[in-house]
């Protein structure tokens, strides 16, 4: 029985880029369920997205883990498969750091493979479809059992690209956090988690330039319309209103953007 | 074999929470099919979800039957898994009244289990994501085979929550209905039944304030721009435009919202 | 082991006609694999879906393919199911051109049949649900091997509706061409083919009236909101802007317009 597959990019769901990828990997491996994370992610960002799939994957059972986030397709970014330590876990995406918080989750890669001429590839591999081309078969064949070591040619771990993280930092008596993402609610992630407002629940934060924003258990414990700080489900500290958006709220925050939060 | 899930929720498609819930039923059930029925019902709003389910269980196999729509999340509200008297269909999600149109489509409820604290929960239920921690291994235990009661503790089904349900009512000569549903082409569902204007196929409706609009058998039959009113694919009386959008004409309505129907 | 079902649609993903189809297959058919090339055409473009469908097909495994761009349903168009000459290839929905392009791509039509009364279809077909009511039962019963000549009454293939294709064109020095396709990034693919600009790769082209696009192999080779034109994925001509909307910095263009090209 095929390994299941998770699939995340930035396609969107307007075009059949998602079903074309959904096809060639049903087309060369019958039997392989693939579970779509999402697809929504914001276009071409690799930070989100990789923040996203770290989040999700540890939900998921194990697998191959495609994820394509690739705004330097067609240009010299190498595309690769790897193999994290825990759970055998596969990943297969391109080479600019979208991968690495997930395979960091799983205990890192100990093993990776160029695939940019992997022998499973399609014939014609287009400038600018990966996706189809490249990745969607790669996948299928490591979800069919084909050994990793088969896809392309090994590479040291060494050389794969990291991710650029934001990280918080104090300031004075305030944190000064970063945006990770923005969720369809309207709610602001940040980088920042509840050990940093530790026995502050119940208190008020000043978020940025003075507005308060009580820090609470659960969206109901405010006011309607009331700003508010919780720990979300993924365990980080985040923004919302009650009832409303609070990335409008707070004038459209971007993920990457700096939050200060201070407890008076 | 395992049991298919159909899955419908408010989560929309752009964050990650829909792939995270078939990520967890994939993990608890390996070969458990879900169906997604959609994720794009208006945020929270737990009418307009519970037609939509009862409208489209009934071209589903039996099964478990998944449902999220949630605004108490966190709050005192149940979380319940159910079972109706026919076909042994099983019906989990919150216990705010949005499962109870599609319970009574199958003869009602003849077993209810409170799974709040549910043994099959994740380890760590947070706040907010209920979906995920507590209603998809719930899901997915069932369809794997596991019994409803071993799901939670039992509870009375005289005891769950009932969904407020709008009735369309007579004015004079008059009907009085509300808006169902507005789908994405912009057409207008009502709580009104073709019986509500039985033999006036062909003949003139005014519309709230004097709109006409003509009872025609399907858009093809109505001029280009014209509004019409007709029989919608659940049987119910719906307002549309041929080849516009019925919504923007009306001056945009919504769930709940009165229309006022008057033969002349 | 049922034939996988690939699905096409206008339906788009916020109501519920995209779930009701899959429960239906899954109903009549139940190791039915599903495949959702997308819901997101343009609603009831025929013409873009018809070329999106052509363009997919081969990627996905020979099957049964669904496709629902259905304007005049409910009117007098018939519901067709087709057998191509190759791979088995079987298409379902309406008669109206939108099944052509892909059944060329397969060899032709060599099979037709009538299904608007088909033995398979629900009992009660609604006016404007067909996908529902007849389409979707139509292709479960002919994924579970069922024969294509049981599902209605044969029809001559010469009789088939046939598509409505723009064609490009020459105009002294120029070619005009028409546009296909607006992608979700905003690129617009054109009705012109490489060969049409054979030789001139690194050269500029002027896009009516007289704005400049180089021709390039991929948005990595133009400078960050240069307008370029490169080969897609698909093979064909395209517009696109490096991190930008080509369809926005052109004033919008829709498919079937027609856009001039002008080699110095």
């Amino acid at each position: 029985m095929a390994k299941p597959i998770t699939f995340l990019s930035d396609y969107g769901l307007r075009d059949e880029f998602v079903g074309v990828v959904h096809a060639v990997i049903a087309h060369e491996c019958r039997d392989a369920r693939v579970i779509d994370l999402s697809h929504g992610v914001p276009r071409q960002s690799v930070l989100a997205a990789a923040l996203m799939l770290a989040r999700a994957l540890p939900y998921a059972p194990p697998g191959v883990h495609l994820a394509v986030v690739d705004p330097e397709v067609g240009a010299r970014r190498r595309a690769i498969a790897l193999r994290a330590a825990d759970e055998e876990r596969l990943l297969v995406g391109p080479d600019n750091g979208l991968l690495m918080p997930a395979a960091e989750r799983f205990g890192g890669v100990v093993e990776a493979v160029e695939i940019s001429v992997s022998p499973w590839r399609l014939e014609r591999v287009s400038a600018t479809f990966h996706g189809r081309d490249l990745f969607a078969p790669v996948a299928a064949r490591l979800a069919g059992g084909e050994a990793l070591a088969d896809a392309g040619t090994p590479l040291d771990p060494a050389e794969l690209v990291p991710l650029e993280l934001p990280r918080p930092r104090t300031d004075g008596d305030a944190l000064v956090a970063h945006v990770l993402v923005v969720d369809g609610f309207g709610n602001v992630q940040l980088d920042a988690e509840p050990a940093h407002l530790a026995g502050r629940l119940g208190h008020t934060v000043e978020i940025g330039d003075g507005r308060a924003a009580r820090y609470l258990r659960t969206f109901a414990d405010a006011e309607p319309g009331e700003l508010l700080l919780y720990e979300d489900a993924a365990g980080m500290l985040a923004l919302a209103v009650n009832g409303g958006e609070a990335v409008s709220e707070l004038g459209g925050l971007a993920p990457g953007d700096e939050v200060r939060l201070a407890v008076p």
